[in-house]
């Protein structure tokens, strides 16, 4: 059967990111629908009725949400190829452990970091630096989270470095003074292509967290 | 080898209810520790440090973290008995995003029910029974959530109806007037002895509720 694999997502988007980074590992063609998330599409409405969030994988017309189910469906559709969850159960809840500390902690304190001011940005600084010490101490001397090779937690959260320019402009802080092991690894995952080709330049998305604060009337 | 299995755990916690309705299913020996949430073990810190918070499952002197996840790796430890996932990935993924869904939602909102007054009340209320009804939806004129068999979804979600008492109590509703068929699906879950052992009295929540509304000058 011919595959259709629809990707409904927003370029800027970490969680759309992710998900790219999933499909580019496995070597999957998609046709890739960019959404306008003031004007989402019927098809965004209709395929993920509930959150109406992207990213969407729209998998021979049925639709999967949510960036980490989606990695984990990728994974389990199209196993052959650069496997992203370990096969081991404990290695396993590891992984989703820290992807899901990813989901609850680092996109809500990092929005913080442009959306708020004095005390408010200064209390988020202090979160956001612990939070990703944390998760430099879980990478340790590894290349990768799961070891030596590039896995669930690396899709998972290497998305972020993208908005890394935007959070220490506004945090006025550096992530390579605080935490160097975990810039290297940025590093080293920006070495594969899958990865290189599905990040968003980061002074573009500074400028487009800009124009939004502006927007907002934040500044 | 002989499996050592300890389950750090509170009484009243849906989070933890649901692994004890899992280790049931699956027919596992466990040694249950109560914690006392105000005054955390050594043990509890140790294993958890990341979130310090119950459930854990410390299985051969490894911790597993958060609810959801150690559901999965039950699961995948325990394959042969009850399986909790459905093996097809489309359905794993549907199974994935309503767990997540009622994770998302249903806590923070019913907590809102009786932390709140007037308007905030009013609204969690509303967000509440839009909630359960997103979920008797998604539950239709199926006997379980996943279908014919009791699994991931049915065990993420059946330990909120110890909670249902509070919620309508101070929601000022009714869920049986509301979703008739989830109420329906509950007493069905019930009828299991794993949910029945594991879940606690709904008028001891609701004691335990009104003691901490007082503390918290609630009231």
């Amino acid at each position: 059967m011919a595959e259709e694999v629809i990707l409904l997502d927003s370029l800027i988007s970490m969680f759309g990111m992710r998900v790219r980074i999933a499909l580019a590992e496995k070597g999957i063609n998609y046709e890739y629908r960019e959404e306008d998330l003031r004007n989402k599409s019927p098809l965004l409405l209709k395929m993920n009725p509930v959150h109406k969030k992207i990213p969407v994988l729209v998998h021979n017309g049925k639709p999967v949400c949510e960036s980490l189910i989606i990695l984990q469906y990728i994974d389990e559709v199209w196993p052959d190829k650069s496997p992203l969850l370990p096969s081991d159960p404990y290695q396993r809840a590891q992984a989703r452990f820290w992807a899901d500390f990813v989901d609850k902690k680092l996109y809500d304190i990092g929005r913080k970091l442009w959306t708020t001011k004095g005390e408010e940005r200064e209390a988020a600084k202090k979160e956001f630096l612990e939070t990703l010490r944390l998760l430099e101490a879980a990478l340790g001397d590894k290349p990768y989270f799961g070891g030596d090779r590039f896995g669930f937690v690396d899709v998972a959260l290497v998305p972020f470095a993208s908005w890394f320019y935007v959070y220490e402009t506004f945090g006025n802080f550096s992530i390579e003074a605080e935490c160097p092991k975990l810039i290297a690894w940025v590093k080293r995952c920006k070495q594969k292509e899958s990865v290189s080709k599905s990040l968003v330049d980061e002074k573009k998305i500074y400028e487009l967290v800009c124009d939004l604060r502006k927007k907002f009337g934040i500044e």
